[in-house]
């Protein structure tokens, strides 16, 4: 019976482990506590155990309930290991370091797509003005999160009618064909083809993509080339400080609008296409420019279509740790509860 | 009561209006009648009403119960008009006509993806040999169909656990971007795109596709194009007589294994790809070839994932049939026996 209380509840754990960095925090009742919330570099950091051993010690918490983890990789079985970083997310580690009596690894756009009915208004901006087509012909549940960071990927959410469980559909879009379209892009093509056997969509949109396109772009207009993270170029673009870097955006920014144009055609989200990723965020004024819709929106015969999609920015790094929280595993306790009474 | 006794009920119509043929079948308690399918040229007629009139009339059928008319084209509304005919379908002439109280009008690819549980195994053949992967790994409910025909299009079909209804995501992937990867294919590409404004996956994956793509290639080898159809140059090219119509045929399949593997990471299919349409029937020894498989997989560092579905073609082109009848509106004299009984 206290187990539906929440002042009884313990804390549990969700986190979104990233390429790059980390986010966490501790839930009560499924709630996360926003006091709580830590981002963490993952380099500073041996291990995800390291990481999560050190977060729960300066929280003060000794043991949880449960816990979510959101991996930027493919989920499958109990143990996960990192693409871009040698750790290793082990549900039994997780567990012995927690006190959590059920650990749980979930995809990061799985997490983020389960996300996408619960975002508060303030996390998200429009990039298109939504336009009446769109509020009096779709009422659909059908929305898509897509986005660039370390890597590329999307995600579908359906949600159900009441009481039916939503649907996701995880994907591996980063690793579909990079759409190109004229000679300059074919160039690009082939020099990322020459460094890793093929081009990827991943392969341009992301950090390291977009810094491999102004590597390239340095290179073919025989420039030297700064040696600039993917924020930097993406800050210097922003602020239209070097021709280059900005060429480089814009670059990326066309790649990204055609990607998520045949997404959309794909997944038709009539609910709403969400953009998430530090890269993508990082870009957020460039995405607002109208040559981003102008591509998004070229798919010949179908632009009316395309002009009915609404698509909004993600701009807070914590929205994933929304899903995580909702896709917590049911206590124990409450489990037992149950079945006592049956 | 007499509704629930299926020698008692009227028969129902149900129809797959492609661009170039149209298949028309009786329905009894959802059954298809196998005697009373057809086939029609649809050049043969001026209307779809012409058509269905002299089908219900060699058939001496006066009036049905009901009607669900699968459609080549997004279908939104009442009347839908055919994209590559001048045919406007509309829900009220076919009740008209065929005397049938409830009429639904769907897209063919959602016809075809509510049939994807249903196909008999005599209707369908393997490209690959299924792999212990993926028997032993996945038990997904989560089927894709796709295919060429008189356009491109693909559709999801998400099983849902027993007593919930089936999911079906429809698409308009034929307009998404050519993925093309070299200097050939870009060439192939700028022709298509100066004849249309842009090149899209339908302007080579459909019957035109071929063709175009057999001319454009007759033109840069400076060869005589001889005037011949889609189905044409696939039979040329499956009987290897013509080093062009073949050529032209191995392009055309190695865009096909590319998108359908595009399509395949974004909707990790692992419950079976199905391969539907004319013209893919057309060309299924050579989908048959090590090509294809080749290409199909040529994912990089997701190549084995690749290799864990199951891809099996639909050799019937009666198969939208079964998901239309499963699409039929509930007669009316059902709904009048529920309300009466409540």
């Amino acid at each position: 019976m206290h187990s539906n209380n929440p002042e009884n509840q313990r804390f549990s754990i969700v986190a979104d482990v990233g390429g790059t960095n980390t986010r966490i925090a501790l839930t009560k009742a499924s709630l996360i506590q926003q006091a709580t919330v830590q981002h963490f570099a993952n380099d500073k950091f041996d291990s995800f155990e390291q990481l999560l051993h050190c977060y729960l010690k300066s929280q003060q918490v000794i043991t949880c309930e449960s816990a979510c983890i959101a991996i930027a990789t493919a989920v499958n079985g109990s143990s996960v290991r990192l693409t871009n970083r040698d750790w290793l997310i082990d549900k039994d580690s997780i567990a012995k370091i927690s006190g959590a009596k059920r650990v749980k690894l979930i995809n990061d756009y799985e997490a983020l797509a389960l996300s996408l009915n619960d975002i508060p208004a303030a996390q998200l901006t429009s990039l298109v003005n939504v336009r009446e087509v769109q509020s009096s012909l779709h009422t659909s549940t059908n929305k898509i999160v897509l986005g660039a960071g370390t890597g590329f990927n999307a995600a579908q959410l359906i949600s159900g009618p009441m009481n039916i469980k939503s649907q996701i559909n995880c994907a591996e879009c980063g690793h579909m064909t990079l759409p190109i379209t004229n000679l300059q892009e074919l160039k690009l093509r082939d020099y990322l083809a020459s460094r890793h056997g093929r081009a990827s969509v991943e392969r341009v949109l992301s950090g390291r993509g977009l810094v491999q396109l102004y590597q390239w772009l340095c290179s073919e207009k025989k420039l030297p080339a700064r040696d600039l993270s993917a924020a930097q170029i993406a800050e210097s673009a922003c602020a239209d400080d070097d021709p280059v870097t900005r060429e480089s955006a814009a670059l990326f920014c066309r790649f990204f609008a055609r990607v998520a144009g045949d997404l959309a055609l794909a997944y038709l989200p009539y609910g709403g296409i969400y953009l998430s990723g530090g890269v993508t965020r990082g870009l957020a004024p460039m995405l607002r420019e109208a040559a981003f819709m102008a591509e998004f929106t070229a798919k010949g015969r179908q632009s009316q279509l395309m002009q009915s999609f609404n698509i909004q920015l993600i701009t807070s790094d914590n929205t994933a740790l929304i899903g995580c929280a909702a896709a917590l595993p049911e206590p124990l306790s409450a489990i037992g509860h149950q079945s006592s009474v049956n």
